[in-house]
């Protein structure tokens, strides 16, 4: 199908460079010409009216468990000790493949209508999360999370890390090539060095991206630095992770020293505030990652750390911690903010001709209607993005060029096979 | 209009209490009668079928100048000194009634359309202020903010003391009770102590409440004890400003021995967490003033500080900051940021009949439409509401027993006429 949107205003984040009253012509799909096209382009081509609607790039999710949406709301305020051990833990050893399935469906029914159109997520169960991704036309970069349980021999482990490969060799590339996948060690506290290597051994093998939770806590990050005698940053460099691309999810107690290892590396750090500040694990240090270098991508974690999979909450919260913090209005304007969910996210998944709109990239594209009371008057709409807009202000989101969300309405997605199937899983879990 | 409510789950903010397939009958204003209704009851009634609605009290803004709706997004990402004197107030000189009008008009949508029915203002040209409150059919405690020059004689200060009397002796108890006055001396930076006092003096012999700023920042923490030897705080005590019913917003810097007096005197605190991130303030110590009794509202602030007048998002980051910045997950629960939102900004009016759901409370009410993505499963309302739901969930918003605001649609407000009117407004402006 080829599309034109005509007359929109767009937000290219492209350098920063904003388009008035233009038509972006969408063909196989890639955004193939934007300016004012002439009657003979437009034939065969289905014209949206993008006036009064502001265009951006669509919002790359960079760190979600998607699945996690079924524990949405199940267990908040207590420790994390307990909300980990006594409820999420516990609940997850009973997933099954039919969950999966459901909970990831219900979570991309949420992004796509709240405007994110790429998402990097680690979980388990993985081709049931891979089918959701496949059926309703989203792009993911998706890893089959693995932990082992200690340094000797654990069979489990080596399943898992079968699993992946299995997964990567199937998945890779599939569906146009919206699906990509990674190899993700869990994390340092759940992967024994060794087992990092046997990963990491397999991902060189493939050329596989990492995708790893990384200093997220005090906890981690001292038992680390006791177990190891560096901090978990040092301890990943060492056994030379970062030679894979990696994306490490939270880095909320790396060093200045840690900063530098991974701007070295082009490690991509994703932030994750509302799950950051609801587990109470910290506040990572953005501002400084940002200025030294790192590329920084923004995410929502899973929806029963969050509660939901909103990226437009994240970009206004990232816009405005650092400052409250660090009582400094100037930290991570408007602009920033924005591009962490936007081209910063690309780069972590190594696409140049994603989360940004120009012509030969990606037609991965948002609408966002700006004709509401909180979005008036329009004085500036990278303001308006990062400070104001709600999720619910996105009326069409659009992945490789097909429609997947239009004015409430999902295109790709049974919306009641769906509530319907949450139901029978909810009543089986819980 | 007698309405009843069929079918609906209530938080009633009564003590915790749920309510199941409950109806809601409201009649003159008030809820009348809970529980299940015959038919003999719901004759002459509207039925509104409340079937998979979660129903609520409206939220209570504590603390806004809704009239800057018209900077939203003017002026973001500076100091504040820039942002204050090169950008805001050189725009608020020019301001004249008709902005005011319909900059409020503006506002009061967006407060309605995301479950906003009450709200504490402190502005100018108040009776323009006032006229878009009685108009819309939204709540509203409303005060001229009063600033002087210095310690001589001021007949602009004289002038504003006297709009406020005058104010206040015309729209106290107006708008069948909506509209009530208070008197609001600005900021102990803004008024000298004898303006203070003079504002103090009309205000006991009308027996009005204060609505003051106190200690927003560390400037002005630290310029107080240079110039008077005290905290902000003690300084108002001193003056004897507690003595009457008084909200002081923002209270970032205020000390232990500060909360004491804030709840020795039942002030009530509003945290603007929102505007206090963004402007850099910093953050204010809420926990702390809870446990010590403190009665603390919420509010959302003016748009050119926020940028939206949207109550869920600072539920939200009320449950979310006081955890990740003293890495206490227990902080601030679902259930206390929406007492903040609720009874607490009640109490701070006064009103125990108001920011609950029973027999005899203002029929301030809101319903939220839970068959959204991003709110199933619904494995616990509370949180759902302090950590999942968006303001745009809000599908019906009732005030003083009429009906405001249903799914989408403005029932009191012309919204062609605002957006007309706040473009004329803009074009005038900027």
């Amino acid at each position: 199908m080829k599309y034109v949107f005509k007359n929109a205003m767009i937000l290219t984040m492209n350098n920063g460079d904003i388009l008035k009253s233009c038509d972006v012509f969408v063909e196989n799909g890639v955004i193939s010409a934007l300016g004012s096209l002439n009657t003979e382009q437009l034939q065969g081509a289905k014209i949206i009216d993008a006036s009064g609607k502001l265009m951006m790039p669509g919002l790359i999710n960079g760190h979600c468990h998607v699945p996690m949406t079924l524990l949405r709301n199940y267990a908040d305020d207590m420790n994390l000790q307990t909300w980990l051990f006594d409820h999420i833990f516990p609940v997850e050893e009973r997933l099954q493949g039919e969950d999966i399935y459901y909970g990831s469906l219900l979570g991309i029914m949420e992004m796509i209508a709240s405007g994110t159109t790429c998402f990097i997520d680690m979980y388990d169960h993985m081709n049931e999360l891979a089918q959701a991704v496949e059926e309703s036309g989203i792009r993911a970069q998706l890893s089959r999370g693995m932990i082992n349980t200690g340094d000797g021999p654990d069979f489990s482990a080596d399943a898992r890390l079968n699993e992946t490969i299995d997964f990567y060799k199937r998945w890779n590339g599939a569906a146009n090539g919206r699906i990509t996948g990674a190899f993700a060690p869990h994390a340092i506290y759940t992967c024994s060095p060794a087992y990092i290597n046997a990963i990491l051994e397999e991902a060189q093998k493939y050329g596989a991206p990492i995708h790893v939770h990384l200093d997220e806590t005090l906890v981690e990050h001292e038992d680390c630095l006791k177990k190891y005698g560096k901090t978990p940053t040092e301890h990943l460099y060492d056994l030379g992770v970062f030679g894979q691309k990696t994306v490490a999810a939270h880095c909320v107690w790396i060093t200045e020293e840690d900063i530098k290892i991974l701007a070295d590396n082009k490690v991509t750090m994703t932030h994750n505030p509302s799950s950051n500040l609801k587990l109470a694990s910290g506040i990572a240090p953005i501002p400084n990652a940002l200025k030294m270098g790192v590329n920084v991508a923004l995410g929502t974690d899973g929806a029963s750390s969050n509660n939901n999979l909103n990226m437009f909450e994240e970009i206004n919260l990232a816009a405005l911690i650092h400052k409250g913090v660090n009582q400094d209005p100037l930290l991570i304007n408007a602009m920033e903010a924005l591009k962490m969910a936007t081209v910063n996210g690309a780069t972590a998944l190594g696409m140049d001709n994603l989360g940004v709109i120009k012509v030969g990239a990606k037609a991965d594209i948002i609408l966002i209607d700006m004709d509401k009371p909180h979005l008036m008057p329009v004085h500036n709409v990278v303001s308006a993005l990062a400070y104001s807009v709600q999720g619910s202000d996105v009326c069409l989101t659009m992945v490789d060029g097909e429609i997947l969300y239009d004015n409430g309405e999902f295109k790709t997605i049974d919306r009641e096979k769906v509530s319907f199937g949450i139901k029978k899983c909810y009543e089986r879990l819980f």
